[in-house]
């Protein structure tokens, strides 16, 4: 991790693929991460921890069993761990993640779209 | 915490003092907490935590005893742990703060700044 400042914009612009959150600073043991998303995630739940989404362009709907979280730009919501969510985005959404360090992006559900989260 | 969306907007709305972080929500052990500065906070460091600065409006300027760290609407720095820090901001700054909970705001300095946080 670089000890300077980090422009997210900047760091946006190094890569294109929806899915793949990449790891853009750490604090403790706690990963920040950014992504891009458009379409539909698969439902999974984290059973040890709880994940923080903040949307910084576009809308981002967090799918809930019994209901939808919808997230525009400088809107945030933390889905406690264990339950089961599917965020899903209509056009491309930016978001900044948080969780702790080590956490799959895929949960107890794995498949095709579980990332390998590298730092840019 | 309510277990629903966030409006930082909204809740910036709700108080206007300075150098006052509010607690947003939680994520496990950590605190998420938004905050109005300007003017010159105290020098200070946190021996035991790092701290996560993501500027949503404004200009920042975190002064480090070797260099300043200057960041524009979204931009972030982690401060690391143990290192002496003082932020500054010539006309008012809108910032969102991480950091594990009950971490005192000045640090070791303690002093007329240390605030009590309050959930909004």
């Amino acid at each position: 991790m670089t000890d300077d400042a980090v422009d997210l914009d900047e760091k946006f612009s190094h890569f294109t693929e929806h899915w793949s959150p990449k790891l853009v600073a750490r604090i403790n043991d706690y990963d920040v991460k950014i992504v891009k998303v458009e379409g539909d995630f698969v439902w999974h739940s984290h059973e040890d921890t709880d994940e923080l989404f903040l949307v910084l362009d576009g809308e981002l709907t967090i799918q809930l069993r019994d209901r939808d979280i919808t997230l525009r730009p400088g809107q945030l919501y933390v889905v406690p761990r264990g339950v089961e969510h599917c965020p899903r985005a209509d056009s491309e959404v930016r978001a900044l993640l948080l969780e702790p360090a080590g956490v799959v992006n895929t949960g107890d559900a794995g498949g095709d779209l579980t990332a390998v989260v590298e730092s840019i």
